[in-house]
C-alpha cells in the first residue's frame, strides 16, 4: 500500500479518482465525468472516524480499495508522491459500487 | 435490479423520473411538471440511513419501488449505464403515493 | 377522501385553500386574503411526524379536516388530480380555528 | 371570550394591541409607541407551548389576560372578526406588567 | 421600587444608565461613555432566567441594585412611565462592580 | 489588586496588554506585534466560567497573573481607572506562557 | 524543547512548517507547496483538547514531534522567539505522515 505513510484524520477519506478509462470485469467502463472530473474514485486510505457531541466514535462508511462515487465539488487536493489524490469528508461520499 | 451495484451513502436515495407519460392501473397520468422536470419518480435505490447525534440510526422513510413526489428543487443528477439518475436525501422527498 | 393516495412525508401537512367565499354554521366566513391568497384551509392529509436528536416521534399537531390559518409565506404547490394543494410543515402552521 | 375560536399553535401567542389611549386604575396609560406602533397589548390566546430537544413541553410564560410588552419588530397580522391581532412566539415578548 | 410592575421576561435584564456624573464613596465617577452612550447602569429588574435545552432554568447572574457593565451596541430601549430603561440579555453584559 | 472591583461574566477574561518594552528574567522580550497593537497580554480578572447544555459550568483555562497570548482580532475595551483593559472570551485566548 | 514556554490552549496546535527542502531517511522530501506556503509541519506544542457540550475532554489526535499535512487556507500566525509558527485547530488538520 504505497500510502500507509499518509493517515488522513478524524472522518477524512484519501481517494483516487480512476484513470479516463478503466477496464472492469463487465467490460470498459467510462467513468462519469463532470466538467473534466472524474467522479469515480478509489479509496486510498480512510481515517478513524469523527466523535460525536456525545462522545461516540462514528465508523467510517467506506473502506480502503472500495469504488465510490464523489461529489462534483468540494474536495481538498492532496500530492503524496507527486501523485493527486483527494480528501473527501466520509459524509459528502454520494455512493459505492459494489459488485 | 440494474442498480443493486450502486449503493447510495448515508439517508440518501436514488430515484429515477417518471417518463413523460405514464400508464397506470387508474388510467393515463401524466406527472407533473415544473420547469418541464418531471416530479414523480420511483426510488430505485436506498442508503442505511443517518445516525443521529446520539448514535442512533434514523430509519428511511422509502423504500425500493415506492412512487414520490420530488421537490422542485435540489437534488444531484447521476448517470449509472448512461442513465439519468438523482439522489435527494430522505428528508427531501415530498410524499409518497400509496394505492 | 380523494387524497388517500398522497402522503406527506415527516411532518408535512397538506391543505387546501379554502374556496374564496364559504358558508359556515355562522353565516358567510371571508375568508382573510392576503396578497391574493387565501390563508385559511383545511387539512387534507398529514405525514407521521418528524424524529428529534434523541430519537422521539414529535406528533402532529393538526388532524385531517380541521381548518387552520396559513403563514402568508412559504409552502410549496403540489398538483393533485388536478387540483392545487399546498404542503406546509406542521410547525409553521399559524393556529387553528375549533368551533 | 371572543377567540375562542382560534388557537395559537406551539409556543405562539395572539395579542391585541392597546388601544391608542387607555383609561387605567392609575390613571390615563399613553401606550409606548415606536413608529406609530402600540407596543403594550393583552394576551388574547396562547399556545400550548413548544418541545425542546429532549421531547419535553416548554410551558408558555404569559397567560391570556396579561398585559405585555411587544418588541418593536416581528409578530405576525392576524385578522380576526374584522379585527387586527397579532402573533409573537412566547420568547419574543420582551416582558410583562404585573399590579 | 418604582419598576415592580415590570417584570422582563426569560433571562432579560432592566437596566438603568448612570446618570452622566455619579457621586461615589471613591468620589466622582464619570461613567465611561462610548460614542455619547453611558456604559455603566444599575440592575432595575431581573427577569426568571431562560431553561436551557435540558429543560433547567438558568439562574441569572445579576441582582436588582448591581452595577453592571453594558456592552457598546445591543439592547432594547423601553420607555417606562416617561423614562428611558434598557433590555439587555443576561449573557451580554460584560461584567459587574463589587465593592 | 487594582481591579477587584470589576468582575468579568461568564467566561469572560479581563486583561492588560503588556508594555512596549517589559524586562523579564530572560531579558528583554520584546512582545510581539500587529498592526502595532501588543498580542501578549497579563490576566487581570476572570469570570466564573459559562454554564454548557447540560446545566454543568466549564471552568476557565486562565488564571489571574498568567501571560497569554491574544488574538490579533476582538476583544472589547473596557476603561477602569482610566486605563485600558481588554475583554476576551476565555476559548479565545491562544495560548500561555509557562516559565 | 524551546517552546516548553507557550502551551497553546484548548485544541489548538502549534506546528513548525518543513524547511523549503527536508532530507528524510528516503532520501530529499520536496514538500508540498501551495502558493508558496510549505504543507507539511511537524507539531511543536499541543493544547489540552477542548470539552465537548456533555463536558467530556475530547482527546487530541496529534503529538509533538509528528509530521502533518495543513490545509491550505487558516491557521494564526505566532511568532516565539523571532521564529514563525502557526496555530491551528486539532480538527482542521488533514492528516499526519507515520513511517
Amino acid at each position: 500500500m504505497a500510502f500507509r505513510k499518509f493517515l488522513p484524520m478524524f472522518d477524512r477519506v484519501l481517494v483516487e479518482r480512476l484513470a479516463a478509462e478503466t477496464v472492469t470485469k463487465g467490460g470498459i467502463m467510462l467513468p462519469e465525468k463532470s466538467q473534466g472530473k472524474v467522479l469515480q474514485a478509489t479509496v486510498v486510505a480512510v481515517g478513524p472516524g469523527s466523535v460525536n457531541q456525545k462522545g461516540n466514535l462514528q465508523p467510517m462508511s467506506v473502506k480502503v480499495g472500495e469504488k465510490v462515487l464523489l461529489p462534483e465539488y468540494g474536495g481538498t487536493k492532496v500530492i503524496l508522491d507527486n501523485k493527486d489524490y483527494f480528501l473527501f469528508r466520509d459524509a459528502d461520499i454520494l455512493g459505492k459500487y459494489v459488485d
